[in-house]
């Protein structure tokens, strides 16, 4: 199928159509869609908030929200076009019989029921009660849901089973926009269409991995919702686990959902627990003090606006990650993400072994080794770091770092490159579910999580600071010092 | 050591200074080796040549020769400290008592005599007579050759013999310019210094490698002296073996002359010959027609000047070479070799082999492998092809073929990069042998070389016309596509 191929029209019903997210993320990135003719030409847009409004109240919010947070020029004939999708409901949410007033609107023969819950999960139970109760679904509706899908296994467990009581597992769509991103899907044809990766991606021939997801950022206003999460699991838990599982999986037996769920499970599973033992040796909390941000002052995250100054919440966290099965036994993936880091800057960097025999030690004592870099942000794009001979005349060989690269927006110029969530989004208006995560998955993953977090209230240290505007706190280069190798913002400096 | 380390200066003795080689390349190089600071203050240039003249006169005549051959303006300066080495001396070189002059020149004390054999073999038994008789020579003098050497095992020996009566095997330099040539050498640091390269070197994950050498021109006004050689002798028994032995060789103890000459001997020993019984499946001769060189008419090869209609020498060859050996059981070079080509181009294409399995089926039928490909001609580089997934919102995984690319000439913007030739002649200067051939070597080379040219002989088969302007005679696609491949330029076509 291409992108020509049609889709069965579908009924998107936004659930909190006048909150943050559906108003500054979701809404956008339709209004994109609708530029690029992606969205099928039946398909409508209900918003269902609890403000009173009509039909062109609503369209007159979201069109002030485009000109507030689209960072272009609202098109009005595309503009037109996307606003005659809308309708407007006022329902709250928490009020069983409003739900009836659905069935003044949907169309469940000609159209899919999409239904987005851009809503707290506090209300997921009453959404789902409604639904059920008004009469409006069927076996081709779904659910579409973002993270926070709970804040460990058991809060998770809670929401999937909510909605478990009126959508099928597959019925439901989980959002990781890192999965719709460009290098994380480019991740299966690099590994799985290029034998010279396939050949090379195991033990045998990989020292470690690093993923590393550093924000300038700090937390934007939302102390509050971040302080009783942390960088743990506001962001290793989904994003960077979700890379690691794409790095890390096997192949799969196709393309579907579920083979590649399948896989990504498997390696989930293959984590191995972090302990009250080891979790001083395995991970480092750090937290922000004031710094700068490209040399612009910037608070300490326990002065920043609404901050408890008792918390001792983490800002930044490393994990050093062992995946307990054949292909990568004794090769540790090392995580790291951050807020208020020095550069903003999301990347994978595999680490070749050395090689055994260094037959240029006269001119390079010692030998770096080969390193597969795949960038996420904020460019997309592959690069091997390898050696070459510097040309010239001398006696020696001489040797030197050389880069091949491929940048996305470079190579693929007339390719539009869309954000990872925008893919997502019409995934789901497709009803593709491969790239969203499973109920297994996303409690697999908690699960890891927990031990994480279990092992971090016995201990019950304080995160440690590192000044705004680095890369995080001392202990964490110490992490991977210990191992005699480094992250590879350092790694670059010392050659 | 590096640029700055001091060399014994030598006096380079050029026999046949007036002559085509010494005139159109090998002054040409001295020069630009002197412009850039390379050669050793102390180092003397003596030309020696049959017809009368004097060092003003011989001075006169390099500078038009620069001139002429230079293709930049000469700088006086440069000049002017260059043509201070110069000393001519007339000597008939086949009078023995006319060497005595070289006494009047020569310090074996202070400098290293370095003898430049730029005339035709048959007079080097003359010339080694010459100059043992005069008594110039000490244990730290060399003697300098160039191709041809020999034209078959047994004449080849007979130059080595007549060689070796003054100068032992460690005092010969026998140059192969492409030995010089950057990416050639690059191959070293490619292949053992890049584990990425280093674990996919072999029948494991290696399909297939070929090796173009294709050149534009004709028999520029050598038509005689070619039409006695032909391509195989020519060109592939030395340039396309050399690049071959490169490849192919295991990785040396060092990076010592006698390390890298004993690998490269292993290759050729390994070498499966060819008889009369498979000549015919596993070689192609080829004589060009008349044709078109970028669109310009240019005759065939028996319509050149001076030809002998009645010729069957090839301007062509391709050859599917055997290595018998662990590392390239059942792996296929294919080289081909010719004038009068479509394009000037040496490259080397690695082709790894095909994945066991293609998950990405439905956009992409038949996984084209991955390909290294090394460029020695026109422009030096290295370029990986590989898939990526082309970005989108489509449905499923759409790849297509990327380069990772590195070109020499824009990565290494600070180095200049020096021809081969030149780099060869300022090594004899400084008495490194790495980069030259033994006479192992080249024994070697013409004992498979001979191989073919008996099988060739018994079959007495015309060579194969192909008009000029093109990649060769029909039957060298055969001679691939009998084993389901196709050469680079015909593979880049088909997809």
């Amino acid at each position: 199928m291409n992108e020509k191929t049609t889709f069965k029209p579908c009924d998107l019903v936004i659930f909190g159509a006048l909150g943050d997210l559906s108003r500054r993320k979701l809404l956008i990135s339709l209004y994109r869609l609708e530029k690029a003719n992606l969205i099928e030409a039946d398909t409508r847009i209900i918003g269902i908030d609890q403000h009173e409004g009509d039909n062109s109240g609503f369209v007159g919010i979201i069109h002030n929200s485009l000109q507030e947070f689209l960072n272009e020029v609202v098109d009005e004939q595309i503009w037109a076009r996307f606003s005659a999708r809308f309708s407007y409901l006022k329902i709250d949410l928490t009020q069983m019989d409003q739900y009836q007033l659905l069935n003044t609107v949907i169309n469940g023969q000609s159209r899919v029921m999409v239904n987005y819950f851009a809503v707290s999960p506090f209300l997921f139970t009453n959404i789902c009660q409604g639904l059920a109760k008004c009469g409006v679904l069927n076996e081709e509706s779904r659910m579409v849901m973002e993270k926070p899908i709970g804040h460990d296994l058991k809060s998770s467990q809670e929401i999937n089973d909510v909605v478990a009581e009126v959508f099928s597992e597959k019925q439901v769509y989980r959002i990781d926009h890192y999965l719709g991103k460009e290098t994380v899907l480019n991740l299966l044809a690099l590994r799985f269409a290029n034998s010279i990766f396939t050949t090379n991606w195991d033990h045998n021939t990989i020292d470690h991995i690093q993923i590393t997801v550093a924000e300038e950022v700090g937390i934007e206003g939302r102390w509050d919702y971040f302080d009783k999460t942390g960088q743990l699991r506001d962001m290793l838990q989904n994003h960077l686990l979700q890379i690691l599982t794409f790095v890390a999986m096997e192949p799969p037996v196709n393309l579907e959902a579920q083979s590649i769920h399948n896989e990504k499970i498997k390696v989930l599973a293959a984590l191995r627990p972090i302990t009250k033992e080891n979790v001083e040796q395995k991970t480092v909390r750090g937290l922000y003090s004031a710094g700068a941000i490209k040399d612009k002052p910037v608070p300490g995250y326990l002065e920043e606006d609404g901050a408890n100054t008792e918390s001792t919440t983490e800002s930044f966290v490393a994990v050093k990650v062992a995946i307990d099965n054949w292909r990568w036994a004794g090769v540790p993936f090392y995580l790291r993400t951050g807020k208020r880091m020095k550069y903003k800057r999301t990347e994978i960097v595999v680490n070749f072994k050395q090689l055994p025999h260094n037959i240029f030690k006269e001119s390079f004592e010692d030998l770096p080794s080969n390193k597969l870099i795949i960038h996420l942000q904020p460019n997309e794009g592959v690069e091997i770091q390898m050696l070459n001979k510097i040309p010239g005349i001398d006696e020696n060989i001489k040797l030197q770092k050389t880069k091949l690269d491929l940048s996305f927006s470079d190579t693929f110029k007339n390719s539009k490159i869309f954000g990872g969530y925008e893919k997502l989004v019409l995934e789901a208006m497709r009803g593709n579910p491969t790239l969203f995560l499973s109920r297994e998955e996303i409690e697999q993953a908690w699960t890891w999580i927990d031990s994480i977090q279990d092992a971090w209230a016995h201990t019950n240290a304080a995160p440690q600071p590192y000044p705004a505007g680095t890369w995080g706190p001392e202990a964490a280069n110490d992490l991977i010092a210990r191992d005699e190798r480094a992250w590879e913002d350092e790694a670059d400096k010392s050659i």
